[in-house]
């Protein structure tokens, strides 16, 4: 964990303190922000950290038997810790037991333990997001009694929608509920990739469905399910009702289950994003510190075999991988961390159009969060084990796993191809979302260029030129697709989503450096010599912001011109062509 | 495997066939080239196939004891039929008892393996090139004792050019050699990342470093290395020489080891190439199998829950991954089998101009065609694996290890971070390689034009164009590296080898949709109704040629505009500002 890089997200470029001023956050103060964060830190080591590698060597066992899954003690333990510590109620509402604290501190603390494990640690999520559906769909016996279990971490929550005939299409569903005298529902069917469906934690799972069901796995029986690639610790799992039926208990009203579950389902999506970020930024941070030690080779300008070999970090293209890494990872944080803002903003906002705005941005921003770190992140890991060169993808180092780990993201809660950004998002209220969009970029453009300087009027510019070309590429696609092409506008939602998540990471990457560049001003003006660490710290930024905006957001370039051009021949290729 | 592909890449592209009427390869005709495909396809399916993920779940055992690493007894019988069936001679000369057939035909033969088993049949190149060195630089007793064996699959080869501390810095590597009264060499050293460092397969293994010596196995001792992500079976493995020193026999002159061993280096480089090729042609086809079996949703102008789900080929963001693969895999295959085809040429031609000139596209290509595929494929597994959604990454489906296995290639021989193209081969002859290059490309850039056809003169027009933007922008970089811009070029030469790989691979693709096109005017001029997925092969082909030139081949202007921008962001970062 880098913790004077996410200060300085937190502090300097989100202001998150200025939140401790509004009602909902006044319990909090900068300390107790700091406190949660180095509980985490400890906590993320101690049992998260430690126990990586081993769970990945040791995945779940499933006994057909008993018809149970058995993690690692190690992990029974942390789940424990974590639940004991208060974490799953971070962010929860203070009525509910929660600590009430904004979603951008929650989310820093979860960074805490994705970097450190992601496959064990990606299962808290979902009994947040279960615990939040309750407190806003459940009965009140629901609410007295359940949802304590949830933010305690007695019970655990899942999230069932897909079945294995169907994917991801949820209309073509096929598990049934049956109304019984006593209220209850008998649920047939079966469901699969459901992360954290079984475990040994000691206590019962609840899990959520369509229309929304409540259902305790004690009805359930279980099927193991191959053992995935990455994230073996989550214990996915396939999950069949026993012949008949499980009892379900209807959450909210019939039928309203898929708009409930949009709740547990939005709030993933940024922690998928969120979660994306970890893996690499672990990746990063092991890969930098293997090439500042590991020594080979010489500068191009000495090739003399008598002088003592160089650590790799002074090789250009080690450092263009690190670079890289640090660009998307630090700048997919920057845009997970700017989201966590609206969204804090939006629970501290009473002003009903203020309120639509900031829903409308957070409709736009959350299929980008959730599909650029998943996807850029994943990348940045790539480079992270070439700076190891062999060594990287030996199990002796922990790069291959971190990569396995981070790969199921780009799957996750929708794929990037399923995140129809065009046709759901960025058409929004007539367009008014990308408008907001481009309100807040240039405001944020604004504020680079009274910061002064070369390099932040440089990347000012570059943006707001990409700013200027995605809002005319939008409406481009959108003009054609309102003529007809529908299936063209389809065909490059992922270009479209990428050309967005490179212009919106170069947005977050100007506002890092407009505060590096506040923070060089205020050493400046400070004039001490003990700020060594904080000038390199802040350089760097300024310059990683040059790289991402020059060797990145340049690329928009060519995106929009080739969505523009409204090309079909992915369209028109025939399946016997192929 | 796609034989119809394949054929049509050997026969309809790159007329294999004409090397018949040469004196080398007068032995042989097409019956003989099918023969040999077709033996490789019946051997690849029932000796590398059925074991892949076997060998994957089973990597080789270690036994400290006796210092010795098992491989599966199915590994051991394939390693004997492929050795039987006379695969290791395949391009070997007549006069050392090869079969002595084309390049091309032995890569197409390799492909076969690499597509069913990567993991296993990595270790085969190394026999070749080991025979290779010793038939060229052997003493007759080496030729006459050492090369049989090496052919027969009696005694198996490595390379061993890595040590611990020196990675790929061969300047650095403290391995002596001391002369001994009887003419061997004692050897002592460690070296590491071995390909092939010990089996049991029955017979001794030749190990090969620098200046180059031959060394049994039975003089050194092993230490286990960490079980890599992929290729598990290929037992790479470090090796220590005993204490007392192992016994080598010197090869070729003291001091021209690296020399001799860059036969074998370049020959590897473009095994590791088509390499690539082979996990990335059965992802793709894979994935294209399971594309057009499962169903899902349904199409955009229909979302009728009542109607039945379609084939998810029909949604065109799952068209988009198939596409991409199809044009990353065709098209690196087509850049292989033209390199084969240089090869070939050069090996049937006496004339010392043609020859020179070949052999210096050949160092242009070399780079290329390791490098590009390498990257490349990988990143049509990845899509390969997004395909399949979340049983992409599961161990029921063959996808994940696909990934893993084609992992290692981007650093196999050479990072492509390491394989300076711009200072090494683009420059070469005062930048005589790029304008063979460019007349090479400006015939088929003629060619297709006489062809005829819309998609044939668009891609001949932008790739006129891209040898021009890529002739300019090596232009412009030399200029500077020779202004003292060193590094600025250095650290540029990861862009500048993708640059040249999409430009040669969208030349292959206007290669292929040449020949597609003429197929398509015989079938026409035929007017039969048989021909029917004649036709449809025909116009994929000339599809996937359209959509590499107008999806990938148009970056190449961004690429070219940023290296010309001579951007030192990358140089002029800091070790202590990251």
């Amino acid at each position: 964990m880098n913790r004077r890089d996410l200060d300085f997200i937190l502090y300097e470029v989100e202001n998150v303190e200025a939140l401790c001023q509004t009602e909902r956050y006044q319990h909090c103060d900068r300390a107790t922000f700091d406190a949660a964060l180095d509980t985490a830190h400890q906590l993320a080591h101690s049992h998260f950290h430690q126990y990586n590698a081993k769970g990945d060597r040791h995945p779940p066992q499933y006994c057909q038997e008993t018809d149970t899954l058995t993690l690692l003690p190690e992990h029974v333990a942390a789940h424990r810790a974590y639940s004991d510590a208060g974490f799953l109620t971070t962010s929860m509402d203070a009525e509910v037991g929660g600590s009430q604290m904004p979603v951008a501190v929650s989310g820093a603390v979860g960074l805490h333990f994705s970097s450190a494990n992601a496959g064990f640690s990606a299962h808290f999520a979902l009994n947040v997001g279960a615990a939040k559906i309750l407190q806003h769909h459940g009965t009140d016996e629901q609410r007295a009694h359940v949802l304590p279990k949830l933010l305690s971490g007695e019970w655990c929550g899942t999230m069932c929608l897909s079945e294995t005939h169907a994917g991801s299409s949820l209309t073509d569903i096929r598990t049934t509920a049956h109304p019984q005298p006593d209220g209850t529902y008998k649920i047939r069917g079966n469901k699969m990739w459901i992360t954290a469906a079984e475990n040994n934690f000691g206590g019962t799972i609840a899990h959520m469905g369509i229309s929304l069901f409540l259902v305790p796995k004690h009805a359930l029986s279980f099927s193991e399910e191959g053992v995935s690639l990455g994230d073996r610790p989550a214990s996915s799992s396939a999950w069949a009702g026993a012949t008949g039926g499980a009892t379900g208990h209807l959450v909210g009203e019939p039928n309203q289950g898929l708009h409930c579950m949009f709740i547990m389902m939005n709030e993933l999506r940024f922690q998928v994003g969120l979660g994306g970020v970890g893996p690499a930024l672990a990746g990063y941070l092991y890969s930098l510190q293997y090439a500042r030690q590991r020594t080979q080779g010489r500068s191009p300008l000495c090739r003399d075999p008598s002088t003592p070999m160089v650590p790799i970090i002074e090789h250009s293209d080690v450092k263009r991988m690190l670079l890289l890494q640090k660009a998307y990872v630090e700048g997919a944080l920057g845009l997970c961390m700017y989201t966590a803002g609206v969204i804090d903003a939006l629970a501290t906002t009473a002003d009903a159009a203020a309120r639509s705005d900031k829903l409308l941005l957070l409709e736009l921003l959350t299929p980008v969060v959730k599909a650029w770190p998943s996807e850029w992140c994943l990348e940045a890991n790539k480079w992270a084990m070439q700076v190891l060169g062999g060594y990287g993808y030996t199990q002796d180092f922990p790069l291959e796993q971190l990569y396995r780990d981070a790969r199921p993201n780009m799957i996750y809660e929708g794929t990037s191809g399923a995140l129809d950004l065009l046709g759901r998002k960025a058409s929004m209220g007539g367009g008014a979302a990308l408008k907001l969009l481009g309100a807040a970029v240039a405001e944020d453009v604004a504020a680079a260029r009274a910061a002064g300087g070369a390099p932040l009027a440089e990347a000012a510019d570059s943006l707001e030129a990409a700013m200027q070309r995605l809002q005319e590429t939008t409406a481009t696609l959108l003009g054609a697709a309102a003529g007809g092409e529908v299936e063209v506008g389809l065909s490059n939602s992922h270009a479209y989503l990428t050309m967005t998540g490179h212009t919106a990471v170069a947005w977050q990457w100007l506002r890092q450096g407009t505060a590096a560049r506040r923070g060089l001003l205020r050493l400046e003006a400070e004039g001490g010599d003990a700020s060594a660490d904080d000038e390199a710290f802040y350089r760097g930024k300024l310059h990683t912001m040059q790289w991402f905006t020059r060797q990145e957001l340049s690329k928009t370039e060519g995106m929009a011109q080739l969505l523009c051009s409204l090309d079909d021949t992915n369209v028109s290729m025939r399946g016997n062509w192929f």
